[in-house]
């Protein structure tokens, strides 16, 4: 997806909001907003959103002098999540339907962000939101089709705390089907997404194989990738893609990829069809493929 | 109030709005956008943010080439409430206390604006607005009671179609206190501000003296205000202040003065303690005072 005029003031609003987590300093905050701002006359629309968030926070880190600015949020978020983690269990158990249900626990958990609405989000409210959420039957009965006819799976990692919930989706995954799943984690610590420490810390290895994208941008920008990487996601079976950087990086290329995700801004939620705050779990539309896919 | 740092994307964001509502032209657009990032290093913070938005209002005329950008929106939206405002007439007649009601209609009508969430807004819709929201009736009674003490009030004007249910509720003050009431309307176009031509389309004459402000920021910043307009300021026993942008002006001037708004940012709802979407209807708090005033 190409960046749009909407994005620059949202990206001006998130590297701010993102300064204020990373100090208390105001200087600081002025100067990201400074650095930011002489950055958009030269900004290429042509760009895809996560690029130009990787700029971003390639001038956070180098402002604040901290190469990973947003550790002890991150920390944070994954002791958070695991608290919750055998609560979760319990409730894609007794759940009518586990799969569905971790799915959309496992959307629910994108909620987890430094994005537009950082710093708002409980995990008990996720619980909340997850179980509340609606995922279009149909769309959800490919995932599960797709599923059940794939061997090999890479499951594209977003955030910091989210990658407890999308362990435990492909928990229910490996349930449905015995497969091989790779788990894609960014090569270097971004935002608040998840690197293969957090991962690790997680205990993701228990369920999947990690890989690094081999990229520091904040979603799997395929002409970034490790070649590893994209080898792997022309081979694979199956490929989902969690949060709208990775849709943002990946609604162009070619392959059998589900997305899933919460709607954070308005240009997403049009292009889905939802309101923002949504969950979202979708098939990329092929060439060969008609009716309720992206 | 100076501007904080929450206000430059959120103005950057409206910049490219009110160029969208200028134009088709997507160069346009990014020229805003570009020329607007390119003010904020310069930017103090020190400057109110209708000054801000005032230089951003000269840009957007400069670079659209329009010395009146939105006056086709402007004619709308005074035609609109116009055709609405028999129906407010019996609205606020029939209401158990009239006054009161015009308060609610006259706040609600100020979501008419090109400022966060404008083109959202219908007429039908802001009836409905007015007549479900809340203003602290301690606040309120001060209201009345200053009316009723008052010979001579300035009543600031914000937005064109707004001014309609200003008309309606300065034609309730007349009922409640005969009263030399003067509107004060921007010096020239900016924004879908009102400006003497403006006010006279809605027939303000017949229930006030309109005057300028003397200035084409979009709010009454007094050091910009002609000396007719600031000795005004000085002597009359009451001033209502509509809109977010002569809060912002107004906030630290002294006076008996009236804010009527509705809160648009996070900035002003939490200054008022109330939430985004709120009326606020709220006496600025002088030397003398104490209690539930700003």
């Amino acid at each position: 997806m190409e960046t749009y005029l909407d994005c620059i003031p949202c990206l001006l609003n998130h590297s701010l909001k993102a300064a204020r987590a990373v100090t208390d300093d105001e200087d600081i905050h002025r100067q990201v907003l400074n650095a930011m701002a002489a950055m958009i006359p030269q900004l290429s629309l042509g760009l895809k959103p996560p690029e130009i968030a990787q700029e971003a926070y390639r001038l956070i880190r180098q402002i604040t002098g901290h190469s990973d600015p947003f550790h002890k949020v991150k920390a944070e978020a994954n002791a958070d999540a695991l608290a919750l983690y055998p609560r979760l269990v319990k409730i894609v158990v007794d759940a009518e339907d586990p799969l569905l249900t971790a799915c959309k626990l496992a959307i629910a958990g994108n909620s987890i962000d430094l994005g537009p609405e950082f710093g708002q989000v409980t995990m008990e409210s996720l619980v909340e939101t997850a179980l509340g959420s609606h995922i279009d039957s149909r769309d959800y009965q490919r995932f599960r089709n797709s599923i059940a006819s794939s061997y090999r799976i890479i499951y594209i990692g977003d955030n910091t705390g989210e990658i407890v919930f999308d362990r435990l989706l492909i928990e229910q995954l490996h349930k449905v089907k015995k497969l091989d799943v790779v788990f894609v984690v960014r090569e270097r610590p971004v935002i608040n997404d998840a690197t293969r420490d957090d991962a690790l810390d997680v205990g993701m290895d228990k369920v999947a194989r990690i890989i690094s994208s081999g990229s520091d941008a904040p979603a799997a920008i395929l002409s970034q990738c490790s070649r590893e990487m994209v080898e792997l996601f022309h081979s694979v079976d199956m490929i989902i893609a969690k949060g709208q950087g990775n849709y943002e990086a990946l609604d162009e290329e070619t392959g059998n990829i589900f997305f899933l995700l919460r709607a954070k801004c308005s240009i997403i939620a049009d292009q889905f069809g939802v309101k923002i705050g949504d969950a979202v779990l979708k098939q990329k539309k092929s060439a060969s493929q008609a009716g309720n896919t992206v």
